[in-house]
């Protein structure tokens, strides 16, 4: 056992006999691999010596006992890492971010305290993941959804505090956006309540979230300024159908039109499901045709890449578009839809299939995409296999064609001269207006290939960030390069960010280093 | 000329020559009749000692300019009150919390920034009001609404600070739900921008609105920890079309299944506008009969109420939906709606109007209801004819027809053992999931009346409260009564604003008192 840096060996058994105290000898881990459980199973640093690991761990099971560990690591200042379920893979796990950060696990606050299916809601703790909401909902036959992101083990507080997404309709598939009310403990073990969770006799925890004076609730998002323990979720209705619509275009630059119809349609509301894009002549493997276009500056033209598409019998782009509602609506909506791409010369739009609910356990078990449906699923796992786990340099892109066709370029460029395989490369309308644009890498046991797989994630970060591209959500190991992009005025949101950390957690216990946030003592060595 | 509170005479003109060093000398205003222009119109001490008023105004042009304002306050403690266009009537206007500040009056920051018709948004400074968008997009003929509020003569990004909405289709109608990134000065001059603004070089500020890190922007609504001097807005896309349908209930109980199907339906996204829910024998005048029902403990029972209303040849409840959309989309949701509502015996349901856009200019000219179409208007004001005003003490109640009984007969029972006339009574559902029961009292030029009036608000502000119903916006003269009531955990909420407060704004010279925010100093005069 290894005390965090800066605490005696001596003070951190007396924190840890406390904290036993507090949560009974069982639930505080100290033996090597107990603590080797908390290791980053998608590490970029895996079995090297600056691995983020944790000297312990520690497993409340109420808010009382959160706030009594809080206090008591406040009082050492021992810095705790907070995770709610720690299915967070591919942005750090249940990994500290600062080697030697005791893990506070919130796996036993796992009560749902209400589900309201009048009200579609659902007030859960952070250790409540979506198959459990999911199975709650279904043994008690009420007729809601939650959305769900892949895969479906993870929690939903700690997937929304996240900034995680789902794949049904806004606002729900964005999850922070679809939260309603918190209860945070702060780093001196006060509890409070945001929105009109601060009434004590509180209606509309849930229904209405700003409650009167700030709305703060968003800085304890991908942050380290509290830990929250209860938070409110709106959930969807469970519809009366799901219609699929199929479109597909030919030519490369069909995805002007393509998407700048979607946008609109997004926008108006009468297209609510997550939009991806695919193009199988970007998503296909490299060839010596397809190298030669990247090789160009400009990453060949549309010419070039249409004459390549129809030498190999692609069409350019495809998407699948969900409607969820009455059979009247949705097919109303799909028609439009269909109308308004008329536009694009050639367009193949296909009708897809009706699907009624509720679903028989045996209609769920065969549905092939369950997460379009709100139901949990680990299936996304099996395109890891064959790997050690993989990093997610995703940017946010904006929601047009132009973009799109740019960033597709500079990204399939970048791997090319990196000499790594592209695997993804496709666009998702996660949120309410962007795109996400797949960039993932593959992570292996060899040490000399995650150096270049790392190398390569800050290339994307930099890349990105040049043409004014975002990364919305980082790793663990690389929260301080993601956010040294955001620099607008010398890097003054970081120092607000800063601030509020001081003024929250003064000592600095709460899982320092979180997305670019140390605490003061620590700043230095860290930027 | 008075100096603010504590601040020397000599100091406060040297305070005031360097603001005018910095912004002109015809922008510092420091007259008593150029300074009374900014007095609350609407004051509910108006003419009294205590009626709140400031001591000078000075109004910057540009964003550097606020920057050296705020940095020549910092300088000499003298605290600021920021207004963006000033009318926030009914919550204090222009009018500072704390008497003797320094009205920021950013009316002169009136730029467009940006209106992408593409990708639905706007970009602007504090001073644009709703009808300069409106007139921007108009006069540019680019297919977009912008949702506004009553009256439309506010600024956007102050109705948005102060949680305000409007009438359209959600996410729009929802101000500050739908902005996406701000651009902040802090108390010492600093500048930042949230969300993918703060890439230099972003492309998406106005399109996704988390950026990496803690999503902060809330923390600047209904509070005083910065002054916004950009903030983007998401506009709606013109629709096609917009239907109208009309429902009635007969009966008390009617409004249970009413609202019950309707929250499903808006949950759902079906229903997708505002939802007015009125009641003409609650809103009727008060009689003999309605006074005996209301003496009642329970405020009357179901079939009294029925009897009562049945005698008067009154239904029970009305209101109206909007869709908008194309019309074969609109017409499908509607019917759909019917349908679902054909539950509720003896229920009305009449189609309305269907109008088609875009409108010509006399089209516009003769819309009856203008804000529903995403008009600016000033129509509003109609209904203050013969006051000086008034205050809104409405409280967020369930999306529930319980609810709503409970809360039309309780506050019903208020203004009546009050002696007061209940001038509004209705509830409309502004915001996502929750309806505002308007509760209006009306001011006169009679100190007496005035007084009455506020104690009339703060017996309605404890009612709500203890029936775990929020007040959402506060008159200036009432932000420490309402905040006061979010008291779980002994005001803990309040002690984490402070402690922001403190951390971002340590002189507290930035609107001290709103929402119940005192700048340490001033704490304990004011709790």
């Amino acid at each position: 056992m290894k005390a965090p840096p800066g605490i005696s060996e001596a003070m951190f058994s007396e924190a840890l006999r406390r904290f036993a105290a507090v949560v009974g000898k069982q639930w505080v881990f100290t033996r090597a691999e107990d603590v080797a459980t908390y290791r980053d199973a998608y590490s970029p640093l895996k079995n090297e010596p600056d691995e983020k690991v944790a000297s312990a761990a520690v497993a409340p099971s109420s808010v009382e006992e959160v706030q009594q560990v809080v206090r008591i690591a406040n009082h050492y200042s021992i810095p705790l890492y907070t995770i709610s379920c720690g299915r967070n893979l591919a942005y750090g796990g249940s990994a500290p971010v600062y080697s030697g950060s005791v893990v506070l696990d919130l796996k036993r606050l796992n009560r749902i305290i209400e589900v309201s299916e009048e009200n579609a809601y659902a007030l859960v703790e952070p250790g409540v993941s979506y198959f459990d909401v999911y199975r709650f909902i279904r043994e008690h036959g009420m007729k809601l959804w939650v959305d769900v992101p892949d895969p479906g083990w993870g929690s939903l507080i700690g997937n929304a505090l996240d900034h995680g997404a789902g794949r049904t309709q806004l606002p729900y598939r964005d999850h922070f956006d679809a939260h309603c009310g918190m209860e945070v403990v702060l780093a001196n073990g006060e509890i409070f309540r945001t929105g009109m969770g601060a009434l004590p006799t509180a209606k509309t925890w849930q229904q209405f979230r700003y409650g009167a004076g700030p709305f703060i609730d968003g800085i304890f998002s991908q942050s380290n300024l509290g830990i929250v323990t209860k938070m409110g979720f709106w959930l969807m209705p469970e519809p009366e159908a799901c219609l699929v619509g199929s479109i597909r275009c030919r030519r490369h630059d069909d995805v002007k039109p393509l998407v700048r119809i979607l946008a609109n349609l997004t926008y108006s509301g009468i297209v609510n499901c997550q939009i991806p894009i695919l193009s199988p002549p970007f998503l296909s493997p490299l060839d010596d045709a397809k190298a030669a276009l990247l090789d160009k500056p400009d990453g060949g033209s549309a010419e070039q890449w249409d004459s390549y598409a129809a030498s190999r019998h692609m069409h350019f782009w495809q998407t699948e578009l969900r409607f969820y509602g009455p059979v009247s609506v949705i097919e109303a909506q799909w028609n439009h839809v269909k109308g308004r791409l008329a536009e694009i010369r050639d367009v193949q739009l296909e009708d897809g299939d009706l699907m009624r609910f509720p679903l028989t356990d045996e209609q769920v078990d065969a549905v092939a995409e369950p997460v379009v449906l709100g139901i949990p699923s680990l299936a996304v796992f099996s395109s890891v296999r064959g790997n050690s786990g993989h990093l997610d340099a995703s940017p946010i892109i904006p929601f047009s064609g132009e973009a799109l066709l740019e960033a597709q370029k500079v990204f399939a460029q970048a791997f090319r001269r990196a000499g790594l395989p592209q695997k993804l490369g496709f666009a998702m309308s996660y949120h309410w207006r962007s795109f996400i644009l797949f960039q993932g890498l593959w992570l292996t046991e060899d040490a000399q290939e995650n150096a270049l797989m790392r190398g390569m994630y800050r290339q994307l970060i930099k890349l990105a960030a040049e043409r004014g591209w975002g990364i919305y959500r980082a790793h663990a190991a690389f929260m301080d390069d993601v956010m040294s992009t955001y620099s607008f005025n010398d890097n003054a949101l970081l120092r607000v960010h800063e601030a509020l950390k001081d003024a929250l957690d003064p000592k600095g216990i709460l899982s320092p280093g979180r997305y670019g946030i140390w605490p003061r003592k620590m700043r230095r060595a860290h930027s």
